[in-house]
């Protein structure tokens, strides 16, 4: 079981040294660990925010632990160089079409969402965003335009089969779930999105169990925030995806809580291929002072065994720990606690 | 002063005769009104949601008050006819390209956002978003792909003179207002997003008091519910715009409340050309039985007198007859009242 560990940039070294310890815990037999070099800090050290040493330590992995990228001194840089560019290219390289981001509000912490208590308790949903497709890989450039403009352009599309296997995974989820599933779209404007949900259409009939609902991705982004409720599996493409899964991990008022599952097509000797990343980013104004809550990138740990290694017991172990810490009142800075990284990793391995 | 008159469809002809008899309470001398059909009910008198005589129509007025379209009956209709065209078409025939949505929780409300109350009162911005452009208006169909897959695409794109004439709307509201504007993008992704970045940069030169600040839509969704009150104007795209307006909206908590103008470059005798439309849809289930509350299209005619009239006293007194009719506890259903939009209009009006 070979894991590929990529820290990143800013905060991302702390809180996944904290995951690798709690994995380490857990003494599986048989795990060999990798690091490689991602983001600014890859930039910085080999002129490239992926560099082909890291790709290649990645395509070797059964799966990845991410921890964040984004550096402010590479503002600057074009585009292709930026440390986004490393998540966006292994997304890519790497086939991870599948995003699972859960978001839902830790018992006791409904203080911490933004939104009225009564309204983030009901919060409970997966958001299933398709991650390799849509405007996000498609062509893109400046041209000058057939009335003589300057224009900068993008191309958005999505064909038949790109659809259906990010729909089966959302309709599997809700099958095994709670059988509610909301595929967000724009139809009313979109080709790209009329396809979309044609395809979804089509999926639905093998999963007959599963209430199927089409919304509009302005109608969901309200409904977000004021019927959460309303959501079960919410199925989206990359761009709604970015833009409803932070919205709904905002609306849960915890990211340093927040885990991410990136999957992709291949099935290795234990699961699933993926990456795992804590949704929050890298954090410069706090990285180094050991103020970072790890339980996000704790937490994409579990995701990891879960999916990728078939270990669910230990995965549900690992939540349960970081749970139980949560109740104990072993609170980030983030959660109004003065916890810092270190005592928190501590803390949850103390539980495991 | 010519306005055409658009109910449409659902709600849309009660919420729009009371703000029309607001406009005629005021006797303000030069006033005619005409009365087009537009939506699902153009469609099926005349087999188009927007007919030649509507846009005839609106060509020849000084301004437009919409009301709202959709009608769950047009659903299986192929796009290009379906009610939601009409307000496509209207903006892109016209020129509108300037959407101005404010959206702020009025005193004694705070309760009906989902929000927090501490942080809902603290939600008061004005969202500029670019009405004409954008992945909205590209070309779009289906096409094989290079694999020989089966299709869906749409063309995003910007022209400098689009962005350059949206933000100077932007950073004057800015100008005249609090001073703080913030251009939401998706630059590290988009090229489209690039072009818009580098052109508001360009803009800003032009004024030096605004305070600029650039954020990706993800983190925007994110701000809008938890920190409100880092906004003041946003500026930003069509599709963003669609997304990111709803849910201020959403976050304020009484859609019912809250009007929206869409402004065109045409000059008229006596202000600038433009839409004026409240930002709730046309709620089919409560269609025709006066329960609809008429407000934001009262409020939507405010705007007009404003923009389109310069009568800035006219619609201050407009405003405050809504605030003073809230304060008594005139509200609608959706405000958890009882009054019915014919009550809601008259208090209105007894208050003028
Ligand atoms: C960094 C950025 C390119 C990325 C995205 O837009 O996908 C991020 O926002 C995310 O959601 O992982
Ligand atoms: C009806 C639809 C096409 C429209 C849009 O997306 O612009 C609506 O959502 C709006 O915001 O006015």
């Amino acid at each position: 079981m070979k894991i590929a560990i990529l820290p990143g940039d800013g905060i991302g070294p702390e809180v996944t040294r904290e995951a690798v310890a709690v994995l380490e815990c857990l003494a599986l037999p048989g795990l060999t660990l990798f690091e490689g070099d991602v983001g600014g800090i890859a930039y910085k050290r080999h002129g490239h925010p992926l560099p082909d040493e890291t790709l290649d330590m990645a395509r070797a992995a059964d799966a990845i632990l991410f921890g964040a990228v984004g550096d402010p001194t590479c503002d600057a840089l074009e585009r292709h160089l930026r440390p986004e560019q490393a998540i966006l290219g292994l997304r890519k390289h790497l086939g991870l079409f599948a995003n699972l981001r859960p978001a839902r509000v830790f018992a006791g912490l409904e203080h911490l969402s933004p939104l009225r208590a009564d309204i983030a308790a009901s919060l409970d949903m997966l958001i299933v965003r398709e991650l390799t497709g849509d405007v996000y890989f498609g062509a893109k450039g400046r041209r000058v335009s057939e009335t003589g403009e300057h224009e900068g352009w993008d191309s958005m599309s999505y064909c038949d089969s790109e659809v259906r296997r990010i729909a089966h995974v959302a309709f599997r989820a809700a099958a095994a779930g709670g059988h509610l599933l909301t595929s967000v779209d724009k139809a009313n404007v979109l080709e790209t999105s009329q396809l979309w949900r044609d395809v979804v259409i089509e999926v639905a009939a093998d999963y007959p169990a599963v209430e199927l609902d089409h919304m509009y991705v302005d109608n969901a982004a309200m409904q977000v925030v004021s019927h959460p409720d309303r959501f079960g599996v919410v199925l989206t493409g990359n761009l709604f995806g970015d833009i409803l899964s932070d919205l709904a991990s905002a609306a849960v008022g915890s990211i340093g809580l927040l885990p991410s599952a990136s999957l992709g097509e291949r099935e290795t000797a234990f699961g699933t291929f993926g990456l795992y990343e804590p949704i929050h980013g890298s954090a410069p104004d706090i990285a180094g002072q050991g103020k970072a809550n790890p339980m996000a990138t704790i937490l994409s740990a579990a995701m990891m065994l879960r999916h990728s290694f078939g270990r669910d017991a230990e995965a549900g172990r690992i939540e349960n720990a970081v749970s139980a810490a949560l109740a104990d009142g072993v609170l980030g800075g983030d959660l109004g606690g003065s916890h810092g990284t270190a005592a928190i990793g501590e803390a949850v391995r103390a539980r495991l």
